[in-house]
């Protein structure tokens, strides 16, 4: 990050706890308000495909506050309580991860089912009017990808379901509650001014995600595409969200972190279903039609998962402006 | 086009006749001796991949001068022997199609088992370490390929050495080399100032470009690939050389129709590959991974089809220069 943006409090008088303070009390309430959502939405009968649609964007931001949390109270440990913060940062990276896990389970199947169908519609493609023998190939592909994928959709739903009924789940529910009145901090710490304790401890993400990002291969050098190094990628994606989360706290800009974890967001979902196409192709005595929409399919995906690598550099490494 | 280049000739005082005879006279000559190179290069012997090699690249030294001089004889006709020019413009266009004919045949399975053979050496891809079943799918599609596309580059080139061979290919060269001394040109038009008769003329071909680039859909609108399109580009692809042909016989810039004619190579040898890989999925019985390997190839092909389109646009309507 060549071009170090202006930090919100950096020069101001505000104290560190009440600058952290706000952030936490802030990001508590939105995950009550997300949780009485997704209630709801649970709720509501018939539970159609709106309130699957409002539980679905209810569970986003959940995760979306329960990160947040999470990622604050490790980059500012050392404002808050640091027991009662490890504490929370543990249970509350349980429930974002069992959220994660039910929506990736449900992202992966409908867009690997979305881009076969823009296959079969296709006029060029295997199922298009010109396909001939593999006309058939996208339905049946789509077919065999649904039955692989939903026995993982259908457990990852049911988990997250137990999950959000169990005591684990009314224990952190009841912590978030208490945050969002009162941040228990470090008291020697919260009273210090924010560019002396907080700005430092930013620096810490910011400077892991830049060693992270470092250690990628430029699109220049790299192969067209290895899944090898999809790894790499998934760290510098969760880097990238600790550092955009310490930013926000601080109140600076997080245009260009939110625009660039975008690119790593439509990167790792490209990969998957680039490796859960290829997975699908093993599958023994497919049709050849089948395989051949698979490989299709594959390649479509490790190109998005390409050009979205490439776009993550372009808004990282943005080239320099004529002066 | 609407930065017009300045034209070489334009505001000079060069005669019509004088400026098309020297370029005439200079394609007639490249073609003797590209012939003479093609000659030497299918009688040395042993005939090893070095006289293949040589033999290929004064091929296309031939097809590059006899698509000048006939692109020429079409454009400036006018300053012409109309008659003497039409017969020979329609016996150049028999040989360059004879010649492409067989460049096409042989690069096209060259092409194919290129890219089939980087598929089964990355280990991100269906041949390499991680691909269980699905290694052997590069091998089995590139022996099915050559298989496939074996009997056309015979013929296509059997026919090519039979066209060298034949009377009517002796009498095009005895054509050649009379127009290396002496070109038959149109007494009047031929005593006319360059502006006045052959930048008019140029401006013909010109048009007819600006034309079928303004009906290309624009990478915005288009729709990622449409096969039913390789038309209208391979129209454009030869429009494009008649009018940098045309630009070269004015001794104008011709480096951005090159970079664009570029483009639009890259673009016609990835769409027929795409469309190869794909008619041979449709090859009852294959194996599944086969036909995996063969939709990975189809949809790699067809992305590089994209980005040369997307490159053509970039070429030929670069963005405005910030002033």
């Amino acid at each position: 990050m060549r071009n170090p943006d202006t930090t919100a409090y950096g020069s101001g008088g505000a104290l560190a706890g009440d600058v952290l303070g706000a952030y936490l009390r802030t990001q508590a309430v939105a995950f009550l308000r997300a949780l009485r959502l997704h209630t709801e939405a649970a709720g509501s009968a018939p539970a159609g495909g709106a309130a699957a649609a409002d539980a679905a964007e209810a569970a986003r931001g959940l995760r979306g506050a329960a990160r947040r949390i999470a990622g604050s109270l490790t980059t500012f440990r050392a404002v808050t309580d640091s027991a009662w913060a490890d504490g929370l940062r543990g249970e509350l990276a349980w429930l974002s991860s069992v959220l994660a896990d039910e929506h990736t389970s449900a992202a992966l199947p409908a867009r690997l089912l979305d881009a076969l169908h823009r296959l079969s519609g296709s006029p060029d493609r295997p199922g298009g009017a010109a396909g001939g023998g593999l006309a058939a190939g996208p339905l049946r592909a789509a077919a065999l990808l649904e039955r692989q994928l939903a026995p993982a959709r259908a457990r990852a739903h049911a988990a997250a379901l137990q999950a959000m009924g169990s005591s684990r789940f009314h224990a952190v529910v009841d912590a978030v509650a208490v945050l969002a009145s009162e941040v228990p901090l470090d008291p020697v710490a919260a009273r210090g001014p924010v560019a002396d304790v907080l700005v430092p401890l930013a620096a810490v993400p910011r400077a892991r995600l830049e060693a992270a990002v470092a250690a990628l291969p430029r699109p220049a050098q790299a192969p067209p595409y290895d899944a090898g190094q999809d790894g790499s990628w998934h760290e510098v994606r969760h880097l990238l969200r600790i550092h955009r989360y310490a930013r926000e706290a601080l109140g600076e800009d997080v245009a260009r972190p939110a625009e660039a974890g975008g690119a790593l967001a439509r990167q790792g979902d490209a990969a998957e279903a680039a490796a859960a196409s290829a997975a699908a192709a093993r599958t023994p005595r497919i049709a050849p039609a089948t395989a051949y929409a698979l490989g299709v399919l594959h390649a479509d995906q490790r190109h998005e998962a390409e050009a979205a690598r490439r776009a993550f550099h372009r808004i990282w490494h943005p080239a320099p402006t004529p002066a």
